[in-house]
């Protein structure tokens, strides 16, 4: 936010956002060791909002894990956030468009902190996510019940799947005028047929989205566009993730749920000059590269037409380090073509894993909640069986130094190309 | 409340309840006719806290039908409960006795309508039944969501299962002071132990239940106390239900809910002295004599030691006729001895139940929510197979005059007994 005065970016007129994503509440809620990790992730969130003295918290979908949560996910949420979220701290958000179309399910047909019979503080706004899907019998999300209790603001859910109207949230705070524009999960295949087609609309605040791509000059436009979308981000092939080049170019800024990876930085879209942040989840869900990234959500900083992210990083993140070795590359170092590779595999991956576990300690942060016990993971990949091991029984000797006994090494097969014509 | 003035029954004196119980909220859900029946009751029974001005409503458990409701029957509640239950009417009950231990997984630890951030115009109270019995991971029921919600006050939930401690909700208006005991369900055989083993103890707020049996002098005590249970009433064997007589005779009215059957003018019990009122249920969940008995809530009233419950019939009930016939005593006249007993009872059956659905209209009580397809029940006791027939089939041309086509009659064999040595 260069360019502007200190005075003109005082807390008047500076909305600020909480920005999180995937936070798979109930994720292996049952498992003794993991089971909390999730709300202990998103309490520290909650924290973080409160001490960060947000306007309000904006959610990228995949709140829960399982489309119909537990009881005990269910309880524990709505524990957090009826702790975390209601109180007597004023709200300076003031809602400029049609509440009754924004918010699904909202009884009152408003948003949650001007229903008048609950007390809110920092309101929370979310999309669906794939894993929070409208699903069964009534076709309702978990979201639907967090609506209707006045928890969550349940916005950008579509209702007819052949022609999308996005039709943004806007928002007030002193001089700076917020457009939130949120598109709940929709298959990716779908999503690009609908593009395709020319059955997904903006609706603007105002006629900005009418020139060409790239016409408009967003300096001059009084409101700031913010999208927040959860689909595929990286290309898993045609009509298998949405492009971003596919969105348009009126946006500032689009938050991106789903990708789990943390990539929170903010980078340039080239040819739409938009912003994307990918915040990536506060749990991880599978033990993978991405996932043992750093995990940090956003503090999001709108003034007028410009924004400053700051990523905040999670201390009470469970430490979770991550090898990928291609056995073949230390053949000659360990002498796999002679004797027992097995044997020798079962040293190496021994040693790996011990400094793996070093490793670990430095993510130690030193914040009360955070569980210590690592998650580590050693992928081997291989290209002959005989470098194999019993990959359990090599956990089970790990059983009171890591968090995940079950899955510490993970043989891959090597499958070797050969060029066809 | 004969003997009292006018005076001194103001309305700043007399705790008003509306009594209900067994909503069961989801029972056929997926059902195209009765999908909606659970809801439609529960909502006129708000209605009616609404306009009785009721200072609390009083639930008997079973509110769900299922341990773990669909998100549909959770959505559905929580949307009533939001609609009809909050406001700026101001609750004139004061709690009395210790907030934190009487209420299951409240946030803040307190009744509803004192938390800060809700505003609570009437409260909700209730216990479980077995059909809301907390179960699954973390052995939570569906009313701690809704506690935890701030939606209800789910009292009586014991939490040792070797021995009982039932601690009562002590509240106040005016002149009037109510303990109120809620026993949530427990397992008969269980229950039955329990008391046999002097493991069930009522902590009275005062020494009310140290003499013997009848001893002391209701008249003169400052409390009124009430309980609230769910379990059998009638005797299904021996440690298959809670005999009254076993309950505390310091207890001036019993609220018993689990039985379907609506009871609910008070019956006193010539032993212990107190009165139980059985509301029954607000939807039939089996097409049974007791449930074809119109359904009512209550308005209870009371005044220091005394108290009044008014019958309230509800309205949106759908129609229900049951008719059990036993075909013996109908063999002459229909001839079933000679011939096709099979058509012959077809045919009588026919002529029923058109003056059954006949019987049906006047169930009609013009509430425009009231749904007017009526349940039909006709229970043939047979005891030849030549008396039976298709009675699938038989339902099939009933499709668009009943609520039930798959079941209006229903087959049973009347088992002969011959005395045994
Ligand atoms: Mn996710
Ligand atoms: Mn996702
Ligand atoms: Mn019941
Ligand atoms: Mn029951």
């Amino acid at each position: 936010m260069n360019g502007t005065t200190t005075a003109e970016q005082d807390a008047d007129n500076v909305i600020r956002i909480l920005v999180a994503t995937d936070n798979h509440l109930g994720y292996g809620e049952k498992d003794a060791v993991r089971g909390e990790d999730s709300f202990t992730a998103f309490e520290e969130i909650l924290e973080l909002a409160v001490s960060e003295d947000v306007d309000m918290i904006l959610l990228g979908g995949d709140l829960f894990h399982d489309a119909v949560p537990s009881q005990n996910a269910l309880h524990k949420c709505i524990e957090l956030l009826r702790r975390y979220t209601f109180g007597d701290r004023p709200v300076s958000l003031e809602i400029l468009s049609d509440q009754g179309q924004c918010f699904h399910n909202a009884v009152n047909q408003s948003v949650n902190y001007e229903d008048p019979n609950l007390n809110i503080a920092i309101p929370v706004f979310s999309i669906h996510g794939n894993h929070d899907d409208p699903s069964g019998f009534g076709r309702l999300s978990s979201l639907d019940l967090l609506s209707t209790s006045g928890l969550v603001n349940y916005f950008g859910r579509w209702t007819d799947l052949t022609q999308v109207e996005i039709s943004p949230v806007l928002m007030r705070k002193g001089e700076s005028q917020l457009a939130l524009y949120g598109l709940s999960h929709i298959h990716d295949g779908r999503l690009a047929r609908l593009i395709k087609d020319f059955k997904v609309k903006f609706n603007c605040p105002e006629n900005v989205a009418n020139g060409e791509d790239g016409n408009e000059s967003k300096e001059e436009e009084d409101w700031f566009h913010l999208l927040v979308v959860h689909q595929n981000r990286a290309d898993r092939g045609p009509k298998n993730y949405l492009p971003e080049d596919l969105l348009p170019s009126f946006l500032h800024l689009v938050i991106w749920g789903h990708e789990h990876d943390c990539r929170i930085e903010p980078e340039e879209n080239a040819k739409k000059r938009f912003y994307v942040s990918q915040p990536g989840s506060s749990v991880p869900t599978s033990l993978s590269e991405g996932e043992a990234k750093k995990k940090h959500v956003g503090l999001l900083e709108i003034y007028k037409g410009k924004f400053k992210l700051k990523p905040l990083p999670l201390e009470t993140v469970r430490p979770f380090v991550y090898e990928s070795v291609v056995l073949a590359d230390h053949a000659d170092e360990l002498g796999l073509v002679e004797g027992d590779a097995s044997t020798k595999v079962f040293k190496f991956a021994q040693e790996r894993v011990e400094a793996m576990i070093e490793r670990a300690v430095a993510q130690h942060t030193g914040h009360p909640k955070q569980p210590t016990l690592p998650l580590i993971r050693l992928r081997l990949l291989y290209t002959d069986e005989s470098c194999m091991f019993n990959a359990i029984r090599f956990g089970e000797m790990l059983s009171t130094r890591v968090a995940n006994v079950q899955d510490v090494v993970q043989f891959s097969k090597v499958v070797k190309r050969t060029k066809t014509e």
